[in-house]
């Protein structure tokens, strides 16, 4: 398969598009989140003056230092996303005439499905990690890339969100409870820290 | 200029990370609401059953129908939105040794700046279009893709969120009251409109 971040946006737009299931939401939020931390990093670039202190420049670098690898991560996860998905539609379609091969099915099915929900819950976590970057960037990075940093914002809990969103409906299907309650709680919690990041 | 369009993935989150000031916060913003469209059109090609009643099934075209050209919009307003922003940058590098130059000057911002508003309000309002068309694609959809639904709709919010931000920022700088006050009222009036459209 290609990876999406070889293929142009004209192609990503278009396999969104297409009626396959895959590339679905989980992609779609995990590319969004990498947009978010590419403008929060062009914004960790354009510092506020010549003038900024020692200080500012120094959290400004490790804003950047930060967020370089979560955008590695989201695109590895779009990449992902789609794969786990794929393989969650494979299991769905194994044979299902004897009742071992509907044990089989089965066993394969919440593996899947245990992998299609770990891999939005990585996709959330990493945006969970990188709104608070968000902070520094806008107190010391030029303020006429405020509107920059609110986009970043918005695009990181959009995605978050997202992930979240892809996390439950592949919960749901999960019959592993002590999987299942952890994985909610986190995922509520995580939601809960994004949401408290507001663009200014 | 490369358009969007024909810019790899990578190629895109690149160029945002740049600390060059643009591709910026606009032309994310355009982007990720063609990936929220494009969403909406997978799962308007999803149906619910085979048994989908033929009035569900128009429904579905007609949101397919609407949401095609909007997507082409975005993309192109995309490309729109750096083009513009670098002729903001372009007109305030102006000489301005002499009155007349000062003059020149003045106006080539204004004629600038009065672009890069336009611009993304044009992004809002393409946002603002597509969100109705979620609720018959949510309501005739196949329910599996519920969660692609919710997707679309966080990334045309953050999207409209997002271009908002860019008409105001750059409305700061106009000296057009009265284009100023019609572009305010209306940029509230879609902002309000699409907060009004929730995943369920």
């Amino acid at each position: 398969m290609t990876k999406f971040a070889d293929m142009t946006v004209a192609q990503l737009l278009a396999a969104l598009a297409s009626p396959d299931p895959t590339p679905g939401g989980g992609t779609a939020a995990a590319i969004a989140g990498a947009m978010g931390t590419s403008l929060l990093l062009m914004v960790s670039g354009l510092a506020k003056s010549k003038n900024n202190l020692d200080e500012e420049k120094a959290a400004l670098a490790a804003a950047k230092s930060a967020l370089e690898p979560v955008t590695s991560r989201l695109i590895e996860l779009a990449d992902a996303d789609t794969g786990a998905f794929n393989d969650v539609m494979t299991a769905y379609r194994l044979p299902k005439a004897t009742d071992e091969q509907k044990a089989a099915r089965t066993g394969a099915i919440q593996v899947a499905l245990r992998r299609a929900t770990e891999i939005p819950l990585e996709t959330l976590r990493a945006c969970a990690d990188a709104l608070p970057h968000a902070r520094p960037i806008a107190d010391y990075g030029n303020q006429a890339a405020a509107s920059d940093v609110g986009v970043a914002i918005g695009l990181l809990r959009a995605a978050a969100e997202g992930a979240a969103a892809n996390v439950r409906i592949n919960l749901k299907g999960l019959k592993d409870e002590a999987f299942d309650s952890a994985t909610e709680a986190e995922t509520s919690r995580l939601l809960a820290a994004a949401a408290g990041h507001q663009a200014r």
